[in-house]
């Protein structure tokens, strides 16, 4: 019997999906859902959406010391290490890429994690080959050939239709948890509310 | 002896003000807070940060359309009537100067909750005197005084200061929740984390 699939968007570059990525599993364990694990790019969606850059490009002064500190507050309630990177939001185009041959293979949601790590508490550039092929490593890969199939132009191509595959559900931001019945729930802060949907049915 | 003060900026425009207003003072009962209603207009905190109109308003059609669903579902929740605004957002200018009358008297809790009943479900014009002269009224208060009172250049000019102290502290947005620490939490989804900095003692 196949399970309920539980489709999760995340972004490498978004400190939120970094909370989200260390919660979601955990968190819709009781529901015997499965997660998907879908990376995407926001830059190609907010372009779309004529948005102006992230919501902390778009920030105040005062927003961005707020959501630096909210994501200290939230990292140190979940136990999460966090230095705030030196770049950001920094790219994380080759990581998605690469992300997307671990869906396949089984370590998607392992790989995700390690980038997580490298960008937030290692602060490290992780739109460079050499810091992914270290991720890779780490995890028993053969980089070089996880990295030539990432960049390879089919891989790319199928990159570009995850996002407009998230577009077309709607998603605009990321963290976003997709539910079978399609119902969105964006944000670190609206997992639980995902997992009650799941569990207790739709209440509206 | 007196209570610790948490101070709680809203905006009568805001839909996650509307359901925090219904929230925070149970949430801080049993840290026993005294809550102090500290009504705000965004829109000269926007101008100021150069930010360009709500969140809601720079938001693309996808988050506009996500951003009412999840008003829908966490008013669902918590067992408050919707019915989403025929004008959005909802100029808040008279209900809040209005407001700043009833702090001193005492009556600006039940005069707050009945200016966002007047507008998420009663879909009313809330900058118009006769209908906040009718949330007055309902209130067992004296309209024309109370409004004479709120219009007074005396009373405009305080919530323009209000406003000013708000930003100095470094509020952005609403509803916002500021401990006696100083801390700050922004958003309705923040209240129970705000709630638990203030039992447990910051935790970063």
């Amino acid at each position: 019997m196949r399970l309920p699939q539980v489709q999760f968007w995340y972004e490498f570059a978004s400190p939120y999906s970094y909370i989200a990525a260390h919660r979601v599993e955990r968190l819709f364990e009781a529901s015997g859902a499965e997660i998907v694990w879908r990376p995407l790019m926001l830059g190609p969606i907010f372009a779309a959406n004529a948005v102006d850059g992230s919501p902390y490009q778009q920030a105040s002064p005062a927003e961005r010391r707020y959501r630096q500190r909210d994501v200290e507050r939230l990292c140190a309630v979940q136990n999460l290490p966090l230095n705030w990177p030196s770049t950001y939001p920094r790219n994380g185009l080759l990581a998605a890429r690469t992300a997307l041959i671990g869906c396949d293979a089984g370590w998607v949601a392992d790989f995700s994690k390690a980038v997580y790590r490298a960008n937030f508490v290692e602060d490290e550039e992780i739109n460079e080959a050499p810091v992914i092929a270290a991720v890779l490593s780490t995890l028993g890969l053969d980089a070089d050939a996880v990295l030539d199939a990432a960049q390879a132009p089919d891989n790319k191509a199928r990159l570009k239709a995850q996002i407009e595959e998230a577009q077309a559900h709607g998603v605009f931001g990321a963290p976003t948890v997709q539910l079978p019945d399609g119902e969105l729930f964006w944000g670190n802060d609206r997992l639980d509310e995902a997992v009650r949907w799941m569990q207790d049915g739709a209440w509206v």
